[in-house]
């Protein structure tokens, strides 16, 4: 929230990695995001990696140009290089800020040249960067939160909690997957049809994605002990994309009264790559509400919130769909928003969730809700998109699509931008669905 | 739920471990429940144990009584002497039997005697059993979700989808503590009083407890697959006790649409011991419906369910007061019920969890919901019992409840009864409200 702009967020600062100079790469050295990957098609472990430019820098390759750094930059090193990024997670705000500071000296313009570090991005796999312990979601954006309460209750879209509740719920850790992933088409139960006694089953046909920032934790808090808002931030190491697969039909059967279940468990996808804070300090945004909306509760309200309580990051929802593949056109765009639009902030959500003395862990992950914006066309999922299934989307290709078919791939984007700066990326967030088994 | 009695069902066997022959004793030599424990107050690793009448068998300290054991009881030993029974769980069926029979061959009378590898319960601090990599809630009790479903919708007690979907929602596995745990009284926001422009912010003012079985899951199924219900019982290591501690009135204020989050993420509590599905073999009982009831669909049905498709187990809740601590009289029995009128079975929970491809994995924790019986007195939970905060329930020292207070201790206790055989017990799984910080 106060977070300081220093020497790494200096937009005229140029790499030794000459992709990393390119205006349209996701990964300037102002960006420095971390994942864990190997070397694809290797069984190499695991390890921690920054991306630069079109390269993954090999935090566990860097030998003798660590003995340059801080000890808390070596420390910070030591925790990072490792199979998942919970050891760095827990160090906290100065361990991180000790090793970026660290990790743009050493890749800036300049420095001695590390070929041997590197390994490009097309050549590397990766994991979910850390052991998420819990991963809970939330339902920040009142846009989303209005148009699909139309969709089930016109009469009140918005229920009387949603302006004073981050609204949030627990959802599956052990279907979390990295960009890449597929899985086969869930099957379930769904509402019976009209004059029918059973409800049906087989596969879902009403498959979605949503289009979401995932949040992970860095520092936890001890259980039963609160985290106040203002200190909210310096508990959260980063974020990523993530694509929070729903299934419609599922869904609108089973959540009453304990909410989503089989509708959302299935799979998970996320960004490869987690942008730290510290990276993302340039491009805060004003977080804004409405004059008749309320104040927020004394427990989720703080100074910074309203200047620099968001965070500006555009984001983009692509559809490739096989017949694309097959045709070899590019990915259709589906949807744009921008994180900034979100009712709830980040720290709102960390303060809220540990109001009542719930502990979080170094790598839990915290999902935003689907990011939709003002515009129909800014909502971030088919459901909206689609009317609830009522209107097809047309295609660049001439198909045409109201919910996901089998082959679908599901492409989320994100970067922050602001004039005057490099933009700084996530890499993609991509996800295929394969047919039911 | 084909389990063929054996050798170690034997209502005969007795034990070298004289107070596992004592008829009120948890812990015959037929049950052998597993758990994690060290000695109390030492800086000793956890480790596997199993609870033998007032005893626990270190299982890290056979030492050359385990040379005597078939090749897969040793294999199996060697992952139950850990820090965590996750090991043990992914085994399999095979090697959890192969084991049992070692260990009861082991603790009979006639047997070479093995003092050095007991450790006095009262003497042990245990711990949770399993790294729960992701816990799950179930709603099973149909007389439960009657009740409560009355409490918030008069006309409609019983949602169309409950005799269809086993009801389930993700809860919090980091919060997940065993037998004497404590916890502040957690602090949240409560709907607004009749008039009031803002919600209520303070601690819970409707705590309560819900009386459950928890269901360790042994080995899991690959991502994108599904257990069939027939073999769901083979992925099923054992049952325990769980507290399921709920804010009745954050509940009602945050749980649309998205299902219960901060009500009850706070603490959950499990009893250390956790009872084999093989052990409970001989207390198998029919499953149940009212002829008027539909049938499972067929990914829920299997033939030995209406035969066995139940767990007779005897459930109960006391609560002990600071005032009765203080004056040393015993704890206040609150409810009664069986495991065995659930609505859905153990093996439905598993197959229905999994028809989606949601993959499991050792050591997760499904949790039955909370254990009401068909009269008002087997209510599971103090809002049931108090007619929804209506009725105060008077205590035998003169006390009044309708949700608890700081200091209570609220006990869960669990046996299974048969005439004829020995009863086999859960011991306890007791939590403590502190006051909100």
């Amino acid at each position: 929230m106060s977070m300081q702009l220093n020497e790494t967020h200096d937009p005229s600062l140029t790499s030794w990695v000459a992709s990393a100079n390119d205006a349209g790469s996701d990964f300037p050295i102002q960006n420095l995001p971390f994942g864990a990957f190997r070397r694809a098609g290797s069984a190499e472990a695991f390890r921690g990696g920054v991306a630069i430019g079109d390269q993954v820098l090999d935090l566990a390759a860097l030998g003798a140009a660590a003995t340059a750094f801080t000890d808390e930059a070596r420390d910070a090193l030591s925790l990072a290089n490792r199979d998942s990024l919970n050891g760095l997670m827990a160090a906290g705000p100065a361990a991180w800020s000790a090793l970026r500071l660290a990790l743009s000296r050493l890749l800036r313009s300049g420095a001695e040249q590390l070929p041997q570090a590197l390994v490009p991005q097309s050549n590397a796999e990766f994991t979910v960067p850390a052991r998420i312990g819990d991963y809970t979601d939330f339902y920040t954006s009142i846009h989303h939160a209005t148009t699909v309460g139309r969709l089930f209750r016109p009469d009140e879209p918005l229920l009387p909690n949603y302006k004073w509740v981050p609204i949030g719920y627990h959802g599956r850790a052990s279907s979390i997957g990295v960009s890449g992933q597929s899985f086969p088409r869930p099957k379930g139960q769904t509402r019976p049809a009209n004059g029918a006694a059973e409800p049906h089953f087989g596969p879902c046909r009403r498959l979605d994605y949503e289009l979401e920032v995932g949040v992970f934790i860095g520092t936890g808090n001890a259980d039963g002990d609160s985290i106040p808002v203002a200190e909210a931030e310096a508990h959260v190491f980063g974020l990523c994309l993530l694509n929070d697969w729903s299934a419609r039909d599922l869904q609108a059967w089973e959540y009453q009264p304990l909410g989503p279940f089989l509708a959302k468990n299935f799979a998970t996808t996320i960004s490869p790559w987690i942008v730290t804070t510290e990276a993302l300090a340039p491009y805060r945004a004003a977080w804004t509400r409405d004059a008749a909306d309320p104040q927020p509760l004394p427990y989720l309200d703080y100074p910074a919130l309203r200047d620099s309580g968001a965070f500006d990051i555009e984001l983009e929802v692509l559809l490739r769909t096989a017949a694309m593949r097959d045709q070899n056109v590019p990915a259709a765009p589906l949807s744009r928003s921008n994180f900034r639009d979100g009712y709830w902030s980040v720290a709102q959500m960390v303060a809220h969730h540990t109001v009542n003395g719930c502990g979080l862990r170094p790598g839990d992950l915290l999902g935003s809700g689907t990011m939709s914006g003002p515009e129909p066309e800014s909502a971030g999922s088919l459901l909206e998109l689609s009317g609830g299934g009522k209107t097809s989307i047309m295609l660049p290709n001439g198909e045409q699509r109201t919910f996901l078919e089998d082959g679908d791939t599901v492409v989320l984007r994100g970067r922050a931008v602001r004039p005057g700066l490099p933009r700084i990326g996530f890499g993609e967030a991509a996800g295929t669905v394969l047919p039911a088994r």
